[in-house]
C-alpha cells in the first residue's frame, strides 16, 4: 500500500494523477485538516506533526509515503529520513513533491528563468531556488508567494472575476521576470492548471505538478523493487482525515474530480 | 490586570477600543496563531485549546478575560463558565463577544430585520440568531458567510479593487433582505468597518463591535466592585502569541492601529 499525506486537501490533486498513471495499487489518503495549514506554522510543529501521520501510515502497512504537500516536504522530510526513518521504520520510504519537480524544470537545458509560485512557508525557505542552484548555478529563480489561492480556491470564488483578477495579479511580476518555466509549487494550485497556462502564455513552460510526481513516484517503484509494494487485482483507495469528513467530501471531490467513499475520521 | 483572547489578531480591533474607553487598566492580549484560524476546528478542540488559555491568563494574574473571538465565544464560552471557572478560577470571570452585540442590536425597537455577517463557524452555529430570538421572536435574522475576508485583510488586498467587490458580492445578499442593521460577527471585519458602512447605506445600521463590547465591559467593571480590577497609575499592555512574534507584530499594528512593543511567544 502507498501512503499520500497532506495537510489537507490539496494533495489530492496528486493522489488523482496517481490513481490515473499507477492504478494498480492500493492508496491511503490521510489530510491533517484538524491541524490545517501549516503554513504558518514552526519548523518543529510542522515536523512533530508530519511524524504523527507518519506513524499513522506506516502502522497502516505502507510500504511507501508521499508528502503530497510542499510545506511538510520543505520543512520535515529531510529530517524524517535522517532520524526519524531509520529508527523507526527502517526500510520504508518518505518521498517529497520538491525533488521531482526541481529536477524536471531544472533539466530543461533551454529553461534558464524559473518563476516559483506557492504559499508564503514555501516561498520565503527558498527550497526550490536552492535545489534548483545546486544543478545549475546559472538559473534564475523568481519565488511569488500567493497566500490567497487556497482560501479562494476552497471557497469555489476562482471561476468568478474576482477570484481571476487576483491570480492575474499573481502572475503579473512573473510574466514580467519573462520567466521561461513555472513551477506550481503548491498542491492546492493545480485545481487552477488552466487558468494558470492560459495566463503565462505560451512562451511559459507551466508543469503539472501532479503528473511529474507521479511520473517520477512509477520510475521509483521500478527501481527500488525490494520495497515489495505489489499490484492488487481489486486496487483500493481510504481517505482519512482529521477534520470534518463531511467538508472534507464535499472539497475533495472537486480536487480530486471523482467520487469519495471510504472516509474515516481519526485523531493525530 | 483585564486579559483578552483571540485566535489570532482580529481581537486586537476590540483590544484598541478598551485602550480606548478603558485607558486606565493593564492588559494582556494572547492571540493562539500557531493554532489559528479555530473556524475549522470541532467544539471539543476549540473548548481544550481556549481552557488552556484561559490557564495561561488566569496563571498571569487576570481577574478577568474577554474571549474577543466569535469563534470562541460561540463555541467555548458557556461551557467554561459552568464546568472550569468554578472548579479551578472561583471569583474570576470570563465574558464574550456575543452577548454585548445582541443586546445593542437586539435591543433597538424599529430594528426588525438584521443581518450577520461572520466566518463559516460562527454563521453555521446560529448563535446570533437564536440569542437574538430569545429577546423578540419576531426577529427575522440573515447569516452571511464570509469566509475570504479574513485572508483578503491579512494578506492587505481590502484596498485593491478585488478586495472591495468581494466585500460586495458578500454584503450584496444582506443588502437584498433589506436588513436594517448589520452585526459585525467577526473581530477581522472591523478592519474594513468604514467600507461595510458605505456599501451597506445609510437604511441600515452598522456597530463597531469592538466599541460594543468595550462599552458593555466598562458597564461591567463598574456593577461588580468585587472583582476588584485596578486601575493603574502606570497602565500596560502585554501581548502574547503562540506564532511568530514578527509577523504578530506586523499584522498587529494595523488592527490596533498604533505601535507593539513587549510581544513574547509561547507556547500553551
Amino acid at each position: 500500500m502507498i501512503g499520500a499525506f497532506d495537510s489537507g486537501v490539496g494533495g489530492l490533486t496528486v493522489l488523482k494523477e496517481f490513481l490515473k498513471r499507477l492504478p494498480r495499487y492500493n492508496y491511503i489518503y490521510l489530510g491533517d485538516n484538524a491541524r490545517a495549514p501549516y503554513g504558518e506554522k514552526s519548523q518543529e510543529e510542522i515536523f512533530n506533526y508530519t511524524k504523527e501521520a507518519m506513524d499513522f501510515l506506516f502502522k497502516k502497512g505502507c510500504r511507501l509515503v508521499i508528502l503530497a504537500c510542499n510545506t511538510a516536504s520543505s520543512q520535515a522530510l529531510r529530517r524524517l529520513q535522517r532520524e526519524y526513518l531509520p529508527k523507526h521504520y527502517p526500510g520504508r520510504r518518505i518521498l517529497g513533491v520538491v525533488r521531482p519537480l526541481v529536477e524536471e524544470m531544472g533539466g530543461k537545458k533551454d529553461i534558464k528563468r524559473i518563476g516559483v509560485i506557492g504559499t508564503r512557508a514555501t516561498i520565503s525557505s527558498r527550497v526550490y531556488g536552492i535545489e534548483l542552484s545546486k544543478n545549475d548555478p546559472g538559473l534564475k529563480v523568481f519565488g511569488q508567494s500567493a497566500p490567497l489561492l487556497v482560501p479562494l480556491i476552497e471557497e469555489g470564488w476562482t471561476k468568478k472575476s474576482e477570484g481571476k483578477k487576483i491570480l492575474k495579479s499573481y502572475l503579473r511580476p512573473l510574466k514580467e521576470k519573462r520567466v521561461q518555466g513555472l513551477i506550481i509549487a503548491c498542491t492546492h494550485y493545480p485545481f487552477l492548471y488552466k487558468e494558470i497556462v492560459r495566463i503565462m502564455g505560451k512562451n511559459c513552460l507551466v508543469d503539472n505538478p501532479g503528473k511529474i510526481v507521479a511520473l517520477s513516484l512509477k520510475d521509483y517503484i521500478k527501481r527500488h523493487p525490494e520495497l515489495n509494494i505489489r499490484e492488487s487485482n481489486n486496487p483500493r483507495c481510504w481517505f482519512i482525515t482529521t477534520g470534518d469528513a463531511g467538508r472534507f467530501k464535499n472539497l475533495g471531490e472537486k480536487f480530486l474530480k471523482r467520487k469519495i467513499k471510504n472516509i474515516k475520521k481519526i485523531a493525530l
